[in-house]
């Protein structure tokens, strides 16, 4: 099997979108990611869920999570409406990962050791332009390997 | 809100379990990752989902991710059925994280500050005695945050 057969379509964001739209996006497809595209609709960051979340949480507490005890329970449900008008683009950590993206003709193995690689449970899935064509979530990985076992 | 509020049960595997079970479980229970526990019921392990896909991936394809260019689509797709017998314990990687455990007063800024930092969509629950209470999914921590969220 090829990441071209298990490609699913996913919701994209721009750099341009607020953080808050990315996460209500992210949390209402039930992705374990997101992909931010560029004005050519070429993937420019592919995010775990995780550092979705993180976009969300002031750079005080990312750098000292011990800092969150001092926050009282109100005011730590509530941390993310800070966020206000805060763009993708401005949240996006400066020092970038290797982008979690593979070939449309990429085998199983390859997508698998990537996405354990980068700690990334969604990749993106490419032509050979760079453009998007869909992404290869961890679950559905995971369910065309079983499928592809024949021990069932 | 705090993290005995949000808290889910969730299946969890021991060291003596072997490593395909552990993927049929997380997969099964459409978990984000999977909760390793010792003989005490204490969690020993917080794997995120791309942690137990890799317990599954070939040493040398870990190390060299282009390795997987050479192998031919068939075996590819049922790399993980060289696994036999092999258990989480011996997969387990050599160099651990910090664990991804909250206590149940945790506050939802503090269990987002550590799902970001520690790149883990799922976190382990404790009770004072570090006796495993549950699991906070990503899902579930932005679900929560969507609920306190007056603007909604």
């Amino acid at each position: 099997m090829r990441a071209s057969e298990i490609l699913e379509a996913v919701p994209t964001v721009t750099g341009a979108d607020r953080v808050s739209t990315a996460v209500r996006l992210m949390a209402g497809a039930r992705l374990p990611g997101l992909i931010v595209v560029d004005g050519q609709g070429r993937p420019s960051a592919v995010l775990p869920g995780t550092q979705v979340l993180r976009l969300t949480v002031p750079r005080a507490h990312q750098e000292d999570p011990a800092l969150a005890r001092t926050i009282d329970e109100v005011h730590a449900d509530l941390f993310w409406q800070e966020l206000g008008e805060r763009t993708v683009s401005e949240c996006l950590p400066e020092r970038r990962d290797r982008m979690a993206t593979v070939g449309l003709d990429a085998t199983l193995l390859e997508a698998a050791a990537l996405m354990a690689r980068l700690r990334s449970p969604l990749l993106a899935v490419v032509d050979g332009r760079g453009r998007l064509m869909g992404g290869v979530t961890l679950e559905g990985l995971l369910a065309a390997l079983a499928r592809a076992d024949p021990s069932g």
